[in-house]
């Protein structure tokens, strides 16, 4: 019955819903991301405000707030990668200073996540993981029906779990995270290191011949003309993926592993692979239930809708 | 008021102890384990019936076993990797029929982390990770007060997640599992490496001049010593501990680390240089509370007592 606003605050996007309690899409915005922290509060407000006239709501209607980095407990913006000079903001305080107490602020991937559980690719799942394969890996993690936010609430970061301690430096200071092969920027690397080997003409020829100019689109798109060479990259890139996919199984044994994000759209070019290496790196696979690996359900409103979810919750 | 029964189900040896309600060790006995898995349902039977007897318990006490491997939500030990031989054992089916509906059986590891956070280091926090490092690692992992079990009972086995995707080879098939490093097994291989290279002598002194005789006591035995050597391996160990536990940290963000097994009886010569690690390879730790890392306060008994209250629990 009562609607609320979620807003998935992005590092070069504001998409922002107003959904009804039954989890009907009232209406949507999206608006560019401003620089610094007073402009992007502003336009949180701003966004608060049209949703709430387009969409005929109650001033005191509930908003929730997703955003990418580590987010504690109390609403903080600790540290956004995405954010550039954005660290330590109370994103929860500075909102609620300007739209009263109705403000909840999370992870982007938690929110995700609950989109996922509460209509999408997670529902009926106790246990489930939501990864979005982006740029980085955002995750969101429900144990026991409920989303892991820890003891701080930082929880859900496997993206930089470091899954090959020599490998490549990360831009976190360490070596060999997750995120370094399992995303968009991972694929652009594999795929930088091979053209610099000599290999993937195809891909290079698309890029003006600059191996630092190659995106994961580039690879995507070369793959699906049945380019061998950029189809290995895509297949280096569903072993990483089905590396860290089993390491989360390992640890948590989820009975569904949902994957989104920008990649997923090239799903047909990778997904079975990962089905297929999942089970030689997980431990005992022959005496266990695999997790379902399949595609995300929500585009990419999944975080604005997540964080509607999340406004709903009782506080 | 009603006591309870736990037994450790290990690979050498069943350890069962008699718990009163406030948590009280009554009574202990420890048996060599038997081979195969008949020999194995009665020893644990036997134990019962000397614990009931000698501390004079009520036939209807409840019994809890901890057993190591993959065991699922209904007690069957699908895969356990230190009883040769054993896969899908219906554990508590097996024992109910001997000893009725009372049995309720877990994975050593997530008893051991149920007696930290009654009564040991784990206490008091809602998020907490209990790590054994014996010959492997053992885990038990609590999030939200609860002990994570999965979907299908086979959570917590972050020993087998990869984290040097081109390292050595493990037993279980895959390459890099952080087991190969950050356990008893983990010191003696990389002692064994060290010294085909050349170094180590007063370890290898100690072991008959084989490379292969090294076991990780001999490394403690001789690091104790001043030997710079053999502690430069202990320090290796301590790097690997750390990296797995911010791994796991970025996932859970727990607020303690708990840490046991046979290798924290010689924590003063690596449980510092692994505190010291933990914030070099933890996600955005100049942002955030760090987990307490902290030795495990129960010893070789806490799976047997953490087994006691495991069947202390309601249904």
């Amino acid at each position: 019955v009562t609607p609320t606003v979620g807003v998935d605050l992005g590092g070069t996007k504001i998409l922002a819903v107003a959904v009804a309690d039954g989890g009907e899409v009232l209406a949507t915005t999206r608006h560019p991301t401003p620089r610094g922290s007073g402009p992007l509060l502003e336009a949180v407000v701003d966004v608060v405000a049209e949703l709430t006239e387009v969409a005929g709501l109650d001033p005191a209607t509930r908003v929730g707030v997703g955003v990418a980095g580590l987010v504690d407990l109390e609403g903080v913006l600790r540290h956004g990668p995405n954010q550039p000079g954005i660290v330590e903001l109370d994103l929860a305080g500075e909102l609620r200073w300007r739209l009263g107490e109705r403000v909840v602020v999370d992870n982007d991937a938690n929110c995700a996540v609950r989109a996922e559980a509460a209509s999408g690719a997670a529902r009926g799942h106790a246990d489930a993981i939501v990864l979005t394969l982006g740029t980085g890996i955002g995750a969101g993690l429900i144990v026991a029906g409920t989303v892991v936010r820890g003891a701080y609430g930082l929880a859900g970061e496997p993206g930089h779990a470091v899954v090959d301690a020599k490998g490549p430096p990360c831009p976190c200071g360490r070596r060999g995270c997750w995120e370094r092969y399992a995303s968009g920027a991972g694929v652009a690397r594999m795929a930088r290191d091979a053209a610099e080997a000599d290999r993937l003409e195809a891909v290079l020829a698309r890029c003006g011949g600059d191996p630092a100019a190659i995106r994961s689109e580039d690879v995507v798109a070369v793959a699906r003309t049945g380019d061998a060479e950029a189809q290995a990259v895509l297949d280096e890139f569903a072993w990483w993926t089905a590396l860290g996919v089993a390491n989360l199984a390992a640890i948590l044994d989820p009975s569904v592993v949902v994957l989104g994000g920008g990649l997923i759209e090239a799903a047909d070019l990778w997904l079975d692979e990962v089905r297929r290496v999942v089970p030689e790196l997980l431990v005992g696979s022959e005496h266990r239930t695999l997790p379902e690996v399949v595609a995300a359900h929500h585009g990419v409103g999944a975080a604005a809708l997540g964080a509607a979810l999340l406004a709903a919750e009782p506080a």
